[in-house]
């Protein structure tokens, strides 16, 4: 499936392991307002978007829910604390125009790279150069709450 | 040497993959008010606490330096973006206590995951579970800044 090869976690893994990683991916459809997974409960698979809008949020408290996210573009990704030991997700995910995803299991992942190291090597690689660039720019948020803090008390 | 078992990082190593880590591992002094890095250099080398205290820091302005953590146990470490593309650090480094630290440099350790593909699995494993955990707690953190600020708007 040519589409995993636009996933920013699978790149660099040569034409045999996409064509195994092929045979553990499956595709369905998913309809508008229907949720890929919600935060908190077990990362239990890696989600794939063929077409369609999926919405990342997180509840900041019961009554609201702050977005994180659109996902549209074919090739991103979410679910990615499947591929993570304590594999529980931290965001929730909900359809905004139906969609095609391709779905991998968590477990058969984790036994695809068992069987082959260089494979997961690669995409624990690439998956750790996002989670770094994404952890800078969250910290650079925060730099710019506690910049606007310290204006205010030193105007 | 037993430090490195300490280290997040190389948790699960197999007795003679320490071996070969220990081989590309140096110790050295490191005095108080020293700097171990800078951020927004090129990320050399990963560093490992043996005895001492290291703070790590982020200026959020020319004049104003951000604490974000202090390293004193041994096995604690720093440096983790010399594992990651585009290798920049993206904190400082300050010793604020006379200290040892033992010193991985990347050139080295990207040779010893590309010659043990497994060594590099683990590796990037733990790396990639550590920085989730990380990138969750930081996005908490700014979840308390939002609610703070809806809770003001809407008390």
């Amino acid at each position: 499936m040519e589409l995993l090869s636009l996933c920013y976690i699978f790149k660099g893994l040569s034409a045999s392991q996409f064509q195994r990683l092929s045979e553990i991916t499956k595709e369905k459809p998913i309809q508008k307002g229907e949720f890929l997974m919600h935060e908190g409960q077990k990362a239990e698979a890696l989600f794939i978007i063929k077409e369609g809008e999926v919405e990342l949020l997180t509840s900041v408290n019961d009554s609201f829910e702050l977005p994180i996210a659109i996902l549209r573009n074919p090739g991103d990704c979410t679910g990615i604390s499947s591929l993570v030991v304590p594999y529980k997700y931290s965001l929730s995910a909900r359809c905004v125009k139906a969609a095609q995803i391709l779905t991998i299991k968590q477990t058969a992942l984790e036994k695809l790279m068992k069987e082959d190291h260089e494979l997961g090597c690669i995409i624990m690689k690439n998956l750790a150069q996002y989670l770094l660039g994404r952890l800078k720019e969250t910290r650079q948020e925060l730099k710019i709450h506690f910049k606007t803090i310290f204006q205010s008390i030193h105007p």
